[in-house]
């Protein structure tokens, strides 16, 4: 399962050399993730009211052009990994030149699953169906849009 | 009472003008805030755990001149106007040219006393001694560095 | 003319009292206006590498009731006023709450027209036609979505 | 060479979980950067007037344990290695805890050395002074604080 998310890049995230500044990205990242968690079935912000949180344990980011204020890019969310205490994330962000399609950056967020105290929460005890949606997105091939 | 709070614009901060963004100067208003409180002798971090919050009614920001990445400002911050359920802050934001004061941005911020709800309290009840400091500032001509 | 933008704030917007950061706002009312322009028939993103500026002067923002994370928020855009030197852009952002417009804060930009160097232009003369796609869109009463 | 350099986190910067929002520890990586240029003898700000710009290539974070609001951190900037083209940053925020060191998140930036048009430069050639003052940074063994 990959997501997609449209973005337009916001003029406060440029930088002086003329283009989005680096860390904004792991901020459209965490766009494509609340994304993605819904293409999947589940609402982030509902499950966080819940009690479970997915707070980030590792990030990383390999820029390969840079994305420009107001240029249509597109976010691509998969889960790359899933174990019971943690995940990973996978973003790839693209743009069409002319329709030819350019990759601008890859990067992963990896996040643990833990509670209001950031504590961890084994979620297959606890949430056994947010385990099982988590494990079958990982399978299954689709391309949602 | 003025406090001062000295700044070095990131890099993050500036947009393709080469300048630093509008919206990070109430960022710099922020931190400017943060210092006055500590200068009239209390925490907004302790205060805020301890269940009194200080949310944002209304803003404004008049901009002068630019400030620009790794180019030290002053935030000049000060207590406009208090009264029971509310109150005023207002900066200046300055550079030094040459040893000549240059105002870059005045701006304030209006806050209300609000509990971990957002409802709003009575300080002067709740607090009497928040409530006094917050008062005394307004008389006290002296000027903090 | 009043456009209408759908945001649905981010996570790394909010803070630690649970809804969006004040100063974020000014970024929604920048994606708010770039849409405008849009809707009015221009892109800002081609002005300016025509050397078009529409820098800040001033701007305010009062706040009625909090946004929060994924929780779709509208921006309504519309130009308020507008000189030779000078415009300035009123928005309105609102929620829906089964069905019942809310209103979450109300704010405004003023911006001038400058070249590349920030100096001020009389668009007027050298480009007759934005002058009139600004000038038209303050009498056009289309709501455009 | 290790530069050190003192943050206080802002306000804007925690996230409704409480704490600083993970994509913000770039923000800090870039403030200790730019530190540690200035601790090894040059300004990043004027190098980049002169045309030479330090793009990010790749980075990455690790997460150990979070920052606060105005809970004082400590970034530790060190140059990691250096070739002709790119030359990679690392980073180590940590915290005192009642007088014992805590070490909060680890990260790096590897960067290009490039021109204004983001195309590669051969440093040693165009600037042989800043080739020689990187290099002598990764001998150096002093702590500047």
């Amino acid at each position: 399962m990959v997501s997609e998310t449209i973005i337009y890049p916001r003029y406060g995230e440029t930088d002086q050399m003329g283009v989005i500044y680096h860390s904004n990205y792991f901020r459209y990242f965490e766009v494509g993730r609340t994304d993605f968690y819904k293409a999947i079935g589940f609402s982030y912000k509902v499950l966080e009211s819940e009690g479970v949180l997915f707070p980030v344990l590792e990030c990383g980011c390999t820029f390969v052009s840079p994305a420009h204020y107001d240029e249509e890019v597109i976010v691509r969310t998969r889960l790359e990994s899933f174990k019971f205490a943690r995940f990973r994330m996978h973003y790839d962000i693209v743009r069409f030149d002319d329709g030819v399609e350019k990759r601008l950056v890859s990067g992963f967020t990896e996040h643990a699953f833990a509670n209001r105290d950031l504590k961890p929460v084994n979620i297959k005890k606890t949430h056994p169906h947010l385990y099982e949606v988590l494990k079958k997105s990982l399978e299954d091939k689709t391309h949602a849009l």
